[in-house]
């Protein structure tokens, strides 16, 4: 951990990994939620499939309401009526109309529907009261999507409104990416398992059941190895099973320049080290390594060390995994002011933590970064560039929720 | 629905309804990621349990360094070595030094430990260059949580930081609300399920995975109950399997004012209405009802409306399903400014489509709440009160991530 590398250096040597990507399986339309496209969406329809009422009604045609006003209502004969999912379609000739319910086909004839509560209905006949234009209250054929257009392209995360447009595009089942299954590993001698009555001298792993969250929230299948003693035979042991059992790896702890520090040091006899070391905090002494062609993400052990430079790192090898989809969360930022003035001194690329309050951003002072519970306030994280100082309330500055 | 209620209106209704709330299962903390806590986490130890040095280094009496300086260090003894799990705890005198490792027990004698790159090292001394402050480099016993303080209350959504903390203080698993499991009827005799080739007069219906997605998301089962005639024993029929198979009930369409819908005249025959019609653009039609205790939620046919509506309203429900819990997403809001001004003529509160860069709200057209389409291009909604008629760029309104 020699060498600090910048932020930017380190997001853009993992954005360049060359890895293996997973694999694609189809799922229904009701599955994909959460998902990442495999294929580029094509409208293989248009939408709607054809020209029908936006409103309750009567279909007609507009130039029988040329010059209705309430003093010359112009009278129209009613046809019939057209329910919705009738398939027996009518046309209209002159001087008719037809009643008509939102979403069924526009007949023959009709250019316009005029709605329910603009005619004065009686038994065969409506009157009408104004001009009505041509193409009122009609949904025509391809308004919405034009068959052959490109809805969506690979890579996009599917959210309801996307998957409400692949179905109505006549699609049933989508091609998405497989979940990536993930091992976690701990390391330390000092760890001992949740749920164990810590002993006098020993830690509780709380920091796996927090990655082991955080990783579902990406949507991801994690394997839990458990905890690997700073032994090198242990350690080799774990990660050779991580890589042969899943498609990434994130160890935790072990990072720093202790003599009990030994990840790294074991990760690079085994593979390739991207960066061991950044200059962000909290985070300094994580790092990167490829094995195999499988990523490796080394989180340090101190808890809000761990879990931001996992929200940092983690999502940008997601998408690589998925042959560079779209970075989860990654528009997800909005601006803010700082309340107070935020120093950033050290030349680091400072991720604050703040608890927002409409658009006043206070920072959250952690004073260690094994106090986890200082988290329980903040609600979001600004990041202040190595390049600056400090931000001030005057400034606007980028943040994202925690 | 002549008597359309306002949105806040609406809200308070949903929030102080009175429906069976979900029973409660034990977790492991490794699984409880989204769940809803069902109780009060109170600390039940110290967090550290014990006193610990934050870095490697040697522990240390603080006074054994007063006035140590480079030109007259000060040469301590060092007695030892304190690995990380090692239980075999020393104690330290005056004039003396333990070598220990982050994580590790403050021996007793020592008050302090100074970091590894401050010393220098000899076979069986260190010379101290500097006067080391009393607790420095100690991470005291309970500092991040006292033993018995209350932590997070019932009612929280869980995030990985909460894992990490609920772990941190001793729990292998905790009390959650079960999922709840959802219905959904899809109403309309216009529909047919997708997948199906969209025949001339039919829509396929993609509302249905749009809103099994979008309950997905908020960590539902669902059962997709098909697409009901609008027909009144067919509409009974689903309805009375929903309610009995499920936690609440989401229909689909046939909320307007024409014949054919008929969905809140058959639930008045079931249950109560809550209400049923908004002053709210998009989703006007959209209402809510409790059957035999349990919640039904009432979305309009119009894509856009369905799934602003269900996000306006859902998570209300859920967390009265849940005793109260957080309200998913409540906090999730920013300020942004509009990009051009955005009127709001009609009385009604308008859940404008936007797209956010940096702090600026760029109005998404959607000139049909059937279109979908134009959602693509929308990232955040902001919401314009009833009471207010017009928004403008000098305005800082509040907007919520789409």
């Amino acid at each position: 951990m020699k060498d600090l590398i910048s932020l930017k250096k380190a997001e853009q040597l993992l954005s360049t990994i060359n890895i293996k990507v997973l694999s694609k399986k189809r799922v229904s339309v009701f599955k994909a939620c959460g998902r990442i496209l495999a294929q580029d969406i094509v409208a293989p329809i248009d939408v709607p499939f054809f020209s029908r009422a936006a409103m309750d009604g009567y279909a007609i045609r507009a130039e029988d309401t040329q010059n209705a006003s309430i003093n010359h209502p112009h009278i129209l004969k009613v046809k019939g009526e057209i329910i919705n999912g009738n398939q027996n379609i009518k046309e209209i000739n002159p001087g008719e109309a037809i009643k008509i319910y939102t979403g069924c086909i526009i007949p023959k004839g009709a250019n316009a529907v005029v709605k329910l509560e603009d005619v004065e209905e009686s038994s065969s006949t409506i009157k009408l009261f104004k001009t009505i234009l041509p193409g009122k209250n009609i949904s025509y054929k391809g308004e919405d999507i034009h068959s052959g257009s490109l809805i969506l392209k690979k890579g996009r995360i599917l959210k309801p409104h996307h998957l409400g447009i692949i179905s109505s595009c006549g699609f049933k089942s989508i091609s998405v990416f497989k979940k990536p299954t993930v091992s976690i590993i701990a390391t330390g001698n000092e760890l001992i398992e949740v749920g164990f009555n810590p002993s006098i001298a020993k830690t509780l792993n709380s920091n796996s059941p927090m990655i082991y969250c955080a990783l579902k929230e990406l949507n991801c299948n994690v394997l839990y190895l458990g905890i690997a003693k700073d032994y090198e035979p242990d350690l080799i042991k774990k990660l050779s099973l991580a890589i042969s059992k899943s498609d990434a790896v994130i160890t935790i702890g072990g990072m720093s320049v202790g003599k009990m520090d030994i990840v790294s040091k074991v990760i690079s006899k085994l593979g390739k080290i991207l960066f061991h070391g950044v200059r962000i905090k909290p985070g300094k002494p994580c790092g990167a390594a490829i094995i195999d062609n499988k990523p490796v993400l080394m989180l340090p052990g101190y808890p809000v060390a761990a879990l931001l430079t996992f929200k940092k790192f983690f999502p940008i090898i997601l998408s690589k995994l998925m042959d560079n989809s779209e970075i989860p969360g990654k528009d997800m930022h909005f601006f803010v002011k700082p309340k107070t003035k935020i120093s950033n001194p050290n030349g680091l690329t400072h991720l604050v933590n703040v608890s927002v309050y409409k658009y006043l951003a206070e920072p959250i002072k952690v004073s260690n970064h094994a106090k986890l519970s200082t988290m329980l306030k903040v609600n979001a994280i600004v990041e202040i560039p190595e390049n600056i100082n400090e931000i001030t309330p005057n400034d606007l500055v980028e943040c994202t929720f925690f």
